[in-house]
């Protein structure tokens, strides 16, 4: 009875780069999402392909997407980092024709929190909500254990939580949304924008005038009291979604992950400070924010349990 | 085999009343929340024992408490609208005790929501968030038919989540609360103060010069246009706490009750054009705002099935 091997891969479609994984083995291609879905696809299908070890079947793919996807969860609704040509094309039904197995897609943040639910704290903690703050802001509600979908997969979408309701307009059409506010995008413009006005001198020297350079771990680092104080900002308006998610839901952890949770306790004390400072009504001290254990492949892993298994 | 009649009864204890019913049968009796715990209690059993029919057995009753309860819902932690002595009195054993049966307790927002959720909208709904709109504002979360407690019974705090976070000071110590801008009390402050202010001449007519006439009902009705943009601000603000809520859970309802949801689409419509002006990351208007179904005794209804079945 010579088995045959069976393998999942596992996909993480971005803005820039296509992440792609089979077992343990991953690499990542470019997007070039300018050339529109067919192109983007294709290659998608490719880098999966080459990474299947020759006699081994592929038995499921999942895709992570940025955006939003139709109730059925089987066609892109809305990429807004990519092109509009994304509007309503069957994503899963042509990959599924390409590579021959099941394929299921999720929207990228929730298949992040997916893998932090499987992979990360959730081995040991069955209620929390997931925050990836990166170019924007992504979320994930993990219930009993269980990530919350909603009828597009499009609960815990946090990034678009009223923060300032005439605050600066987001991408999305509202404004004061938590990733104008707090998303490394946000921080970054507001780092640019004092150095500019010569409000950050150290961060100027470090980055010698290259402002290319300037990133939020720099901005962390630099000691520019201006810089400081944006960085405290951007935290407290974190720490007012969070609170909003506490009211709500009350979980045991909020877990952040993306680019500027790597900032640690320079953003994660003032965030919590602020959380506690907003929930007054029921003790809030257990409430834990963590950094995320799945780190920066959570979506990827994350792909891996819905090619095996699926949501719900 | 003479069977013996078994009754469960359930109890709102509220700041002004507490209200009471054993089957179909219920009366109100005076809070007097001045004397304290003790006399409160003796009168909330014997106000239940009274509604007892004569050879009947009380199998358990279902108390519903303005505040917060302790992490096994036995005590109470902070009833606001009561007195301070209230921190830490075993209510559920002292009731045990003076009744010989089972007594379970639960916020009286989170026991509306039950109640809304056994003999209101949940009866064709299975995932909606409950908002009543009183002299405060409390809510209740149900997913998947089940009312979400976490760890203190406080998930569904909803009337403090932030809206303005440099706005009004709150009961609770923070600012900006959801209750400090559209709660009924609020609403009717806002009122006052345009009587007050001579920006109300047919509202002032219409009470006769009475402010204590001056209800959220009376402004509804009066015609005054900064009476009405009062309104409608309060139902905006409302609508930015319903926009939260929808992007973390993306509910199939959000269902309103209290004093002010009697206002209806004066209320609902402009706060559901607020929240689809909030929500633009996934089609929002499958979500329906509704009128409670349990209506003004969801409190006590949810009291009956607290009783008899617990929540979890």
């Amino acid at each position: 009875m010579g088995g045959v091997l069976s393998v999942y891969a596992s996909v993480d479609l971005g803005g820039t780069n296509i992440a792609c994984a089979v077992g343990d083995t991953s690499h990542s291609i470019a997007t070039l999402g300018e050339r529109g879905p067919e192109d983007v696809l294709a290659r998608m299908v490719a880098a999966i392909q080459a990474l299947v070890p020759q006699g081994a079947r592929l038995e499921g793919v999942g895709v992570g997407v940025p955006g939003l996807l139709d109730g059925e969860r089987r066609s892109t609704l809305f990429l807004p980092n990519l092109t509009t040509q994304w509007r309503g094309v069957p994503v899963a039904e042509r990959l599924e024709k390409a590579l021959g197995c099941p394929v299921r897609l999720l929207n990228d943040a929730r298949l992040a929190a997916l893998g932090e639910l499987e992979f990360g704290v959730g081995r040991r903690v069955s209620d929390f909500v997931f925050l990836t703050l990166g170019t924007g802001i992504g979320g994930g509600v993990v219930l009993d254990g269980k990530l919350r979908l909603g009828p597009f997969g499009a609960a815990g979408e946090l990034g678009h939580l009223t923060i300032l309701p005439d605050g600066p307009p987001c991408g999305c059409g509202a404004r004061g949304c938590l990733e104008t506010l707090a998303s490394a995008t946000a921080l970054r413009t507001a780092g640019l924008r004092l150095l500019q006005d010569g409000q950050a001198p150290r961060l100027r020297e470090m980055v010698g005038g290259d402002e290319a350079a300037v990133s939020t771990e720099t901005m962390a680092r630099c000691g520019d009291a201006a810089i400081d104080a944006a960085i405290d900002k951007a935290a407290r308006y974190l720490g007012i979604g969070i609170a909003q998610v506490v009211h709500t839901l009350h979980p045991q952890a909020i877990v952040l992950g993306g680019g500027l949770a790597k900032l640690g306790d320079r953003l994660f004390g003032p965030a919590r400070e602020e959380m506690l400072r907003r929930v007054r009504m029921f003790p809030a001290d257990e409430i834990e924010i963590l950094a995320s254990e799945a780190g920066e492949n959570a979506a990827l892993l994350g792909g891996f349990v819905l090619a095996e298994r699926g949501v719900r």
